[in-house]
């Protein structure tokens, strides 16, 4: 049985009491699981680990490519060059009769590396292709205090509907300079980054990322493209998200909220 | 400009008042957007519409296939075959100099209509492949507000990270017969969907849904797909979803409280 989550270190920040230390916060973990079906990749979904077997049925059931029971023969986890079981695949084998079209099923995350589907290799690949940002500006926490009522001022599809995520880029003095909705985190990230590339602003070495919800491994690495040094997140990072901060020198805030954060990684930023 | 929300008739409940007639509320749109590279798919991706060159420059800079704006020749929306702009195919031209490894990058919702890439052409091919629920057993409201508090008391990991997504299959009469938590709520949803698959439950044509979060299409889709004929959401839900839910015989409640929830569709089965 795998555990939910994991406990890692980070300091609290509130306003005018000076972090004693590091303390720790228990984060969500979050792995690759690369979906087989007799042996051909088909999708690789970030999840958090435990009922894989139940993860890959009910995967191939929503996608139209089963409809009952009878249809699963066996769902196995793999075994590694080692001869051990991988934790992080699993094989489906199929009734004979069930018709798969893997060109539609295909799903990757950014990457899954040859020599094993796991965190670590999901973040080697990640770190090779994009490096760590550099240093960049001093952000002060009562600045980044302020963000969340500046973006909720700046969300007004949100207000009308509950239902759109937002991101935001802003400077060090706590300025939104932009902010973009939709019903997509990822998709509210991509417009941001891909407008300040289009103005030939990459990369973004002077500025934060504001996000409405929760930071999640994939929207730390669209970060981490873009040379963002620090993401300020209302919600709850999670585990992939935490190393890929760690270790792509990006600061990483979470449940930012008006007298109070969590900051995981890269605290000197902050002065912290 | 595209509009980001769009006014739904749907029916307000609170405890002890009956509705006098139908509401409206605002919902965020959910409409795909494929994007192309030198007239090649690579992705379709479920977005807000309105930023879509922003979308499809980000996505293509935050997947590592160019790094600045300078491999980015031109990015135009396609014409339809009537010759009229599509709206939601956009198709990019790089540079000559960038290699892209199309199947690495290639991910698909769960149908890009032949006929055309739109929220319509989706529904088709989505109620094609899924027929539409049977009726089912009746839901009374009051159970359904009493959902929240025990899908809370059911999530443990939640409680101890606030970074984990939970989805419950539940009896018209409250009762929570299976909880599962991810960082991905369509895991979550998959997990609890795939379970009753493998346990020969399906379809689960006397259950409801319970979702921590928004209610995207792809939910709805995937409750669809195992005849559920009740979706219960914390959250708000997007266009797509409640003409996915309309089109599919689901009831579609949103903003679920101890005290008050939104009907969107088919409220006959609460009794309203």
């Amino acid at each position: 049985m795998n555990p939910d989550s994991i406990q890692v270190p980070m300091q609290r920040w509130s306003p005018g009491v000076r972090p004693t230390g590091p303390a720790t916060d228990a984060i969500a973990i979050e792995e690759p699981l690369e979906i087989r079906v007799a042996g051909r990749s088909v999708a690789v979904v970030m999840r958090t680990p435990g009922q894989d077997r139940e993860l890959a049925a009910g995967f191939l059931l929503t996608e139209g490519v089963i409809r009952q029971a009878d249809e699963l023969l066996d769902i196995l986890p793999c075994r590694d060059q080692a001869g051990g079981l991988s934790g992080n695949v699993i094989n489906v084998l199929l009734a004979p009769t069930v018709a798969v079209d893997f060109t539609r099923l295909t799903r990757h995350v950014f990457s899954s590396s040859s020599c094993g589907v796991c965190g670590k290799a999901t973040l080697d690949a990640v770190l090779q292709a994009f490096p760590p940002v550099t240093p960049g500006p001093a952000f002060a926490p009562a600045r980044l205090a302020e963000l969340p009522a500046r973006l909720r001022a700046a969300q007004p599809a949100f207000a009308a509907t509950g239902g759109l995520h937002g991101c935001a880029l802003f400077s060090p003095a706590g300025e939104l300079e932009t902010v973009r909705e939709d019903v997509g985190r990822h998709n509210a990230l991509d417009k941001v980054l891909g407008g300040a590339l289009l103005e030939r602003r990459l990369p973004l070495a002077g500025h934060g990322l504001l996000l409405s919800g929760r930071i999640s491994f994939e929207l730390v690495q669209k970060a981490l493209a873009a040379g963002v040094p620090l993401i300020a997140g209302i919600g709850a990072p999670s585990s992939l998200a935490f190393e890929c901060a760690d270790r792509g020198g990006i600061t990483l805030v979470g449940f930012l909220r008006a007298d109070r954060m969590n900051v995981y990684t890269h605290a000197a930023r902050l002065g912290l």
